[in-house]
């Protein structure tokens, strides 16, 4: 028998835990960064404190070093060699491996998950599919009593932002040379447009959904190079938005899993998905469908995905965590409302009304009026105002002689992520 | 020192794994149902059978007993007593335990979690906040080592389903009683309609995003009752839409956590959340945001994902799943068609493209068609159609001395789930 602290996993020992770094170009850089900046937080609720022990680049650094002092290795090389080799020994050396590797997970991930079963270590790799969309650890861990009948995915955020600028009226070159620009896309596409990335992902998905060996050859798919502008016009007549859709489901006894451009009708979780982003449903009799989405691309949003799984394995499986702060709870807080209120139609009430929130730091955005007969409806949406000054504001609109009967108010969420 | 099979939690015993249940209401008895229908497949990647060792009920079973027979125990009474003190008395025997229940958690949390510490043992709740939507997981593990700004949520689903007719024109009295009649309000809806259930799931994601202890007396919080029809026509006009939304965010070096009925614009991931779903929006600088959906209730789905924490407690951590099937990659299979040809525009090319059409197998759901002087361009949305038939049909088509060029094809996908 051994003690639960001792179950807990790697991060059972003590120190500093040890990360071992392979790559280091876009996300391995993002990611040592992260990491760092993270660090004491981490070990807060954690109890060790994560380091980079070291790192492996082309120029500099030995394999065998960095293994021998890992607690953990991270590869982020990509492709399939030597990321592959480096993998199997540090599964064989009985270290946990944390990957970002589609390409590899999709072409060589029966013998890496066999080896890491062997050796009885873990292998994570939410990044490798769909960003920072939590798909895989759900698919894993929520979902792995699930009977899953049906995946549908947007997993190229490149190519999803390509069809909504060509959605807004951009011929395909026109929507690409955007991309390109903003970083969304590479000087070289063809893995993203012809379809073939969100193929290896697929693959992986369809793995962990049904828990069948797929390799990324098994995956048919197309891409969107051929897609004309007018498509989307007709289509939009129709009442259908374009997507590059990766689909994973039972048919007949089998299993389809193809990736392709597809019409969704506007009702469809996955149609109002815009821009640079990945969503993931997943359908099941047992949950009807539950939809994940999120950005799918960018160094330090795929960095944060290679962290959680770093953490994941760090952390005590047996017991919930401790509080680690004790914030203040905060009463009086800043909102946009929307104002409702009934008053006489008469000259000088709009002012009446506007002078008093301004003077309590109240400010107006928008404002409909509608008369109805001798009173008129008055409805106002607020600038940012905090609750306490616009109760004030109301109070005193309330002793208004005008009033007709007492204000209605709502609070109004504005969009801070754009 | 002790070997990582024997790490792996308390799946790693032998036998059947006896799962203790306490409370055999709506969503006990589907628990206990949907364990047996899915403990075959749990146990062929899992080593080990659940079973359902002992019911305690109001009328039958004795505690002592459940308990002592059980691997994990799993609370479905709801309420505070006796919940708390029998989950307290498993946790103190040092058994695994699941629990729904989100009074008792947005109450008594921190004793619980303080309890589990101690005795080293697993408290899931997954079920508790957001029916199937894995936001428990996520928070507690993937987002674990990410600086969390912002929980926005529409965490009841019954508030949704009924401010979603009142969007569509009818009163609150009207949607109250159609929710009554569809299943989704309780016959005494106040802790729904009062916001007061929504609050306590908010405490219960507020500890879980900023590891600081919320008591439920700590979240502000507002209904829905007092909403009239005609705010929400009014805010349509302004571009909003209205949902009863939980917010915990950091504020000026503190926490704020409140719910309250709120505006969104269009824009916002969470304003297309329709009928009786759940969705949580986590925004974090490192990840910009994440959002989760799914439906919100349902006997069904909350035993879903009671069943998913029972799994997760029996899985081995350490290694990757084997291959549970090795089901066969199919092919050809169907799927509705966006058929785009620019045609000779004369008479009877519609029949003869119909006909070819028709002939193998593949009907027509919408025409549209356009003419452009000489031509006309002739776009189709088709039926379900095999995707071998569609392309014998449009080989046929090609042959048609009236067709100007090739035919172009994109797949539609219908939405299955309504």
């Amino acid at each position: 028998m051994c003690s639960r602290a001792q179950a807990a996993g790697t991060g059972a020992g003590s120190g500093p835990f040890q990360v071992g770094l392979l790559g280091h170009g876009t996300v391995g850089s993002a990611f040592a960064q992260l990491l760092e900046e993270r660090a004491e937080e981490i070990e807060r609720f954690n109890g060790r404190r994560p380091v980079i022990s070291g790192v492996l680049t082309r120029a500099q650094g030995s394999f065998e070093e960095i293994l021998s002092d890992a607690d953990l290795l991270v590869e982020l090389i990509g492709g399939i060699e030597p990321a592959r080799e480096y993998l199997l020994r540090a599964i064989a050396a009985g270290k946990d491996v944390v990957s970002a590797n589609k390409q590899l997970l999709s072409q060589h991930g029966e013998e890496l998950f066999e080896a890491a079963r062997e050796h009885r270590v873990r292998l994570r790799f939410e990044a490798a599919v769909a960003g920072v969309v939590p798909v895989v650890r759900v698919l894993e861990e929520s979902l792995s009593a699930t009977p899953i009948e049906r995946i549908h995915g947007i997993v190229n955020g490149t190519t999803n932002f390509i069809l909504s600028e060509m959605a807004r009226g951009s011929t395909y070159a026109e929507a690409l040379a955007q991309a390109q620009r903003s970083g969304y896309a590479e000087a070289d596409p063809s893995d993203d447009v012809s379809g073939r990335d969100a193929a290896a992902k697929m693959a992986i998905l369809a793995r962990l959904a049904f828990g069948t060996p797929v390799h990324l050859n098994q995956v048919r798919y197309e891409g969107i190079e051929h897609l004309q502008g007018d498509d989307l016009q007709y289509a939009r007549e129709l009442g259908l938005g374009l997507k590059l859709i990766g689909t994973a489901e039972r048919r007949g006894g089998g299993l389809s899993v193809r990736v392709h451009p597809a019409f969704l009708y506007a009702g469809h979780p996955l149609a109002s998905v815009s821009g640079p982003y990945n969503a993931v449903t997943v359908e099941s009799e047992t949950i009807t469908e539950i939809t994940m989405s999120g950005p799918g691309a960018g160094g330090r949003q795929t960095a944060s995905a290679v962290l959680g799984d770093v953490v994941s394995v760090m952390l005590p499986v047996a017991a919930p965590r401790a509080p680690v702060s004790r914030l203040a709870l905060v009463e009086d807080v800043e909102s946009a409302f929307y104002v409702h209120m009934e008053v006489a139609d008469r000259p000088g009430v709009l002012g009446a009304v506007t002078q008093a929130l301004g003077e309590r730091g109240v400010s107006i955005k928008s404002v409909l009026q509608r008369g109805m007969g001798e009173n008129a409806r008055l409805v106002m949406v607020t600038h940012l105002a905090l609750e306490s000054s616009l109760n004030a504001a109301i109070e005193r609109v309330g002793q208004f002689d005008f009033l007709r009967s007492a204000p209605r108010m709502i609070r109004v969420i504005e969009e801070e992520f754009t």
